[in-house]
């Protein structure tokens, strides 16, 4: 069993290293606790710019930041590749996939994952990008419908290849949308001249009568009109009934020949076994005092994605964004020192800088508070942001190189394909040779 | 079917591109001929730099080539993703995973792969680093060992996870030793507190009195102090007897605990089916003339490490090196002009132009001709005949940057455990949660 050393200091388990985690554990640092970082990954996820890594733009290394590296120097941290089985809040222990582990103070950080809605299906056919192997399995199953569009004698049979929908219009979805555009706009006839650029079409899909949901009008309608000057197909107000790998199906009856369908419809909380069911709301999201305790708990909290902080203030609790995260994270760590010293804590307050989404080159919409502009500057704005957000000089210099790079002449990126994707269920029908060995 | 198209030029099919199908493919552009380029991959690999994609110091992006991205100015070029099921020489046919090909001219460039020797019990348990595929198999290997090992409680019970051995001491065995090491006396204790240097142990194998066996007595001898000086364990004259995943029993009794055996002890070419038995030589060599001549065919080609050329002057054949492979694409290019326009063909003169190896930073090994010399010149010479070697303008100068960086302290690389390597039977053994998706 892991439990905290020799030193008399209490132990601190965060389970999760996403921005709530990370930072969290970061604000830890120098206090009078033991801190154990746990995650399935050795490895930190910027996930605002997975969509880059989808589209061959960037690298996965360059979005991802080693947790080993990057926390070697903070001596009142250990990090260990875990899963959480399940808490038992009664006994202060947490069963991993790494055994038994006691702590002092629990910080579920666990994030979300992508919401099916409970439609199997479409769960099975369709591709979600919320992590980097689902980014990379993305990137390379365009890469084969591209080929395989090639090999393909008519108009007709390479048409199911070379349909892209993308269903949900949130940032990543419009995200995505750009970046495949710009794709089809500027390297597809050059990697494959076999094939013209009308070939190619993408669809981007939302239930919703707009784009960027949560954004202002402003945002919204100017997002739409670069999508669709750029080649985008914009179908609003339209459900998703169907996917079977061939063709998706609509509410209204409109049908869609393709073999990529991208799910970015809706997320939910990665609740970890333990939890009282009457604390986990809509969403799969914990609810939390406004101090981030898991509610009936005393030494549980939880920041981020996985929570609901329900307050007279925050009755909806707070959007699920990298911001509301990483002021958690750093909050919790205020509030778990002044517990240990016996000192009154104080309340989580979300400090609101705005919202960002990329169309693509020179196009970007950005809501800041009462200011909102889109086109070249918020690019500029969106680009900069980023850039200051990705942790580590490293990451922040490659990306910075790419994109350089990708503005010269649209054709940065490898475009590899170098473990083949496929579904659990393919085998003879995949026309690609399997090259994964 | 494949077939030429409208144009009336003869088709010339090239299986692989290695380094001999990639510059037969180059030095066919702009000649009356249509060229089918097949790989099972949609990049090449500098299989030369394969052992720094292993221990994470270069990324694999960097040392793989887009095909399509390189090739797509070549007018007279198209490319495929295919294996070749066999060939029909009778026919001038392929069977491939696209279907079938009609060729004027084939060229087999599929080069080689690991020689198990027959050893089925060592193929199924020992890591093989040909492809990037394996590299990166390698690499998560190597990084899930020493988190294996952080999570022991006994010295013992972690002596498994922290003990390498390499068998093979040829360039790959002795780079990859060299690499390791490196990551041990200078990365190993700032990622893992928790370990010590002398924890980890890196064994380095092989069955010959020398490590480099073709090299001089010289570099052979020096690079075999490199190692040791460095910490590697040399063990020469020393045969594998069995390695089950546990434990790897040499022929003189020995025995070393380790979870991590690199086999490159040997390779073997891969001939695809329709070659007649009598002309596959030993280490599955396909028997060329002195033009690259598939013995007993008209059109029918076999360069680089799949091929053996048995004429007076090399009775048996060439070495397996990226020189070879290069200068027979070139000149294979040459003669199949020839041959359309009717003109006599040139036999192929393999010009040596030496062989580098590399041990660590400032230490490499160098047989140029007559010349012979070892330490830091030899180790600018080797860099900087990579780097020239290396295609593309882009990888070149990642890789570049990335030297410079690893060379100022030590600790470049991300070594992030992007896709968890498992070996088919595993399933309850790992201790590690599984994180592919």
């Amino acid at each position: 069993m892991e439990t905290a050393t020799q030193s008399k200091f209490p132990l601190v388990v965060i389970v999760g290293a996403g921005f709530g985690g990370l930072e969290a554990a970061k604000s830890l640092a120098d206090k009078p606790v033991e801190v154990l970082l746990l995650d399935k990954h050795n490895y930190h996820t910027f996930q605002p710019l997975l969509y880059q890594v989808a589209t061959g733009s960037l690298e996965a290394e360059s979005i991802a930041f080693s947790i080993r590296k990057n926390f070697g120097q903070q001596k009142n941290l250990r990090f260990r590749i875990a899963e959480v089985n399940s808490i038992s809040a009664e006994t202060n222990t947490l069963d991993t996939t790494i055994g038994d582990i006691k702590y002092d103070y629990l910080v579920i950080a666990t994030g979300s994952t992508t919401n099916f809605f409970g439609n199997k299906q479409i769960e099975h056919f369709a591709m979600p990008m919320k992590s980097i192997p689902e980014a990379l399995n993305l990137r390379y199953l365009i890469l084969q419908n591209l080929e395989e569009a090639v090999l393909q004698k008519t108009k007709e049979a390479r048409e199911p290849y070379l349909n892209f929908v993308l269903v949900g219009a949130g940032p990543t979805g419009v995200e995505l949308a750009g970046a495949l555009i710009e794709l089809r706009n500027h390297v597809l006839t050059k990697d494959y001249p076999e094939l013209q650029t009308t070939d190619m079409q993408v669809y981007l899909v939302d239930f919703m009568p707009k784009v960027l949901g949560p954004m202002s009008e402003q945002a919204s309608g100017k997002a739409k009109e670069f999508l669709e000057k750029m080649g985008v197909q914009v179908l609003l107000n339209k459900k998703v009934e169907s996917y079977d790998g061939e063709i998706i199906k609509f509410e209204d009856g409109q049908t869609i020949k393709t073999k990529s369908v991208v799910w970015s419809a809706g997320v939910m909380g990665v609740v970890p076994k333990g939890i009282k069911q009457e604390n986990i709301l809509r969403g799969n999201k914990i609810q939390t005092d406004g101090i981030s305790r898991v509610v009936g708990t005393e030494n549980i909290f939880a920041i981020g994605d996985v929570a609901a902080m329900i307050t007279d203030e925050t009755p909806k609790g707070h959007p699920g964004v990298a911001q509301v995260a990483i002021q958690q994270g750093k909050q919790i760590a205020k509030n778990i020192v002044h517990m240990i010293k016996g000192e009154p804590t104080e309340p989580f307050k979300y400090f609101d800088k705005g919202s960002l989404a990329t169309v693509g080159r020179n196009k970007a919409v950005a809501d800041l508070g009462k200011i909102k502009f889109q086109g070249f500057f918020a690019w500029l704005v969106w680009m900069f942001v980023h850039l200051v957000s990705l942790l580590g000089f490293r990451n922040k210099l490659t990306v910075f190189i790419n994109w350089v790079g990708n503005y010269s002449n649209y054709n940065g990126g490898t475009r590899l394909i170098i473990r083949k994707y496929e579904r659990e269920d393919q085998t003879e029908e995949q026309h690609l040779p399997n090259t994964v060995n």
